[in-house]
């Protein structure tokens, strides 16, 4: 493992020993349905509040991991986990119930590939064999947490994406798999002065030029490497804006370019306005349908960015702009 | 860089190489005001919010720990910052202003260790030369996010803490300087039933239990091996039921024990009720007395543990307990 450039690592035997996703019946409708490992046919998943719903998703996504994983959850030498709800409290609560020594991460919708750069980290250095990852968000505990709650029943603009339901963990091995993780760019806080908190795509999609171009930089390549380059949830607004800021660089991020916010619903079918958004939205496409995609060899190499817009509900009514981030990897089929 | 035991890490090459602290005027009025950087004299500290007085605390931390630490912003590889209020925008909206790739973190009051545990292992690791650590709290803007406003006037029982208003940052770097970080215990996520939010300490005991036995065990050692083994913010309560959980073990936690939640603050003189808490309690009384004691060579070595309370207010008022978090750091003089 060594630093790479300004913001990049290079990993040497870091891989993918698992990843297990479970998710609502909304996700569960959508384009990738089959893709996912558990679908619960109820919002509630079975609990009586959004919270504990959303609990029961990540519990149930770390506990099919390990189980795919082929381990025990002794086996496991740390965990990463964070979500959107204030103070992180599904992953603390769910927390509680492993024995594992457990870091709180905030990266808001980055989160599933901040946690997996930092769990890499740690299995490159062999502080662990395993490595546990995890990440959420669901509909109602996220609109309650950062606009009105869903019972209001409020009404929004075209350019609000929905935050996705849903729970994602992977286990990070030393042990060699099919699916290796190669590279990491860490993002920084970028702020490009936007403030409409129902526009996050455009916050977000600033972060996510900026690391995917530091990328390109730190490895001295260009995006044709990769079968496919995909960010978090910038919906469709926010991937437009971030194909035009490549462009206006000479970089043409096209036929091999999408949003994760964009694969997981059915724009035209399903109530989600520009698309997905949430913890949940990177890191259940990515250990689903983009694992599903390396397994088969259908993609031998790709760039999944993850973008995170880092705001509260307080400090936008305090008229502050949108600071966003973005944390890249490198998947590749081994 | 190895893994010992169960949830610890042994450092080979990480050291301190400069700590800073600023805090608000009844921190300076405190018993040791005189070893902090920076004193506001004013609770706004400049500002025109408790959300924008906490930023100019960490801001004003950080280029204090980057000029002492005689490098420029540019040299610093890595930043991990965290903070108490909601999607932690302290630290999103101060690291805004830095161009270092950036990992949020969330480990509540615990946050001062876990930042540095993880910056000591980038830092062994090699993938930095320089790694930044920085936490706050702000005593207006933590009761506003966890209880009321302070505006209201609320009052308060006698088991209550009082939350810190200050920052902290350090530099850690592969540099050799008079302070080494050597050891390091992960917590876990341990929840011991308690609910009441006026109590946090004994919420919080049983973790820095948890972590303080683990790691005497991972490094079979005891306490007399340090100097001074130090909590985040037990306060007087908290600390007392950590003593009887340990005494209970055949362990003596006595002469060399303190809470930096009742260094901080006189309790007899000052209304803090049963001691100081905050991510800035175990932050800004490490990095400014602790760290004095070591370079006059007073402590050759001391073991921090700092604890984290994970709950927050929606899903107490759920009626759910409050599960706590504890991370250990050794700090040793060359």
């Amino acid at each position: 493992m060594k630093s790479v450039g300004k913001q990049s690592i290079d990993f040497d035997n870091v891989y993918l020993a698992s990843g297990s996703t479970a998710v609502g019946p909304l996700e569960g409708d959508g384009p990738l349905g089959q893709e996912f490992d558990k679908v619960f046919d109820d919002l509630y998943c079975g609990e009586t509040s959004w919270e504990k719903a959303e609990q029961n998703l990540m519990k149930t996504a770390i506990n099919s991991a390990i189980k795919k994983a082929n381990i025990n959850e002794s086996d496991i030498s740390f965990a990463f986990a964070g979500d959107l709800l204030n103070q992180t409290v599904t992953s603390n609560y769910v927390m509680r119930d492993f024995k594992t020594p457990f870091f709180g991460i905030y990266g808001a919708c980055s989160t599933s590939m901040e946690s997996l750069i930092l769990a890499s980290v740690f299995v490159d250095s062999k502080l662990g064999e395993n490595v546990l990852i995890a990440t959420s968000s669901h509909n109602g505990s996220a609109e309650k947490t950062y606009r009105y709650p869903t019972e209001y029943g409020g009404q929004k603009p075209q350019s609000a994406t929905f935050t996705v339901t849903g729970a994602a963990s992977a286990i990070i091995s030393q042990k060699t798999s099919e699916i290796r993780i190669t590279k990491a760019t860490v993002g920084r806080v970028i702020d490009a002065g936007e403030n409409n908190p129902n526009d996050m795509g455009s916050a977000m999609a600033p972060a996510a030029y900026e690391t995917i171009k530091q990328h390109l930089i730190d490895f001295n390549t260009t995006p044709d490497e990769y079968d496919g380059i995909f960010t978090g949830d910038l919906s469709s607004i926010g991937s437009a804006v971030l194909k035009d800021l490549m462009k206006a660089d000479g970089i043409l991020l096209d036929k091999n370019y999408n949003d994760c916010g964009l694969l997981i619903y059915d724009l035209k079918k399903q109530p989600v306005f520009s698309g997905g958004s949430g913890c949940a939205c990177a890191a259940t496409v990515t250990f689903s349908h983009l694992k599903n995609k390396l397994l088969s060899g259908e993609y031998k190499k790709i760039l999944v960015c993850a973008t995170g817009a880092l705001l509260n509900p307080i400090i936008v009514m305090q008229k502050e702009s949108i600071p966003s981030i973005a944390h890249a990897v490198v998947l590749e089929r081994v």
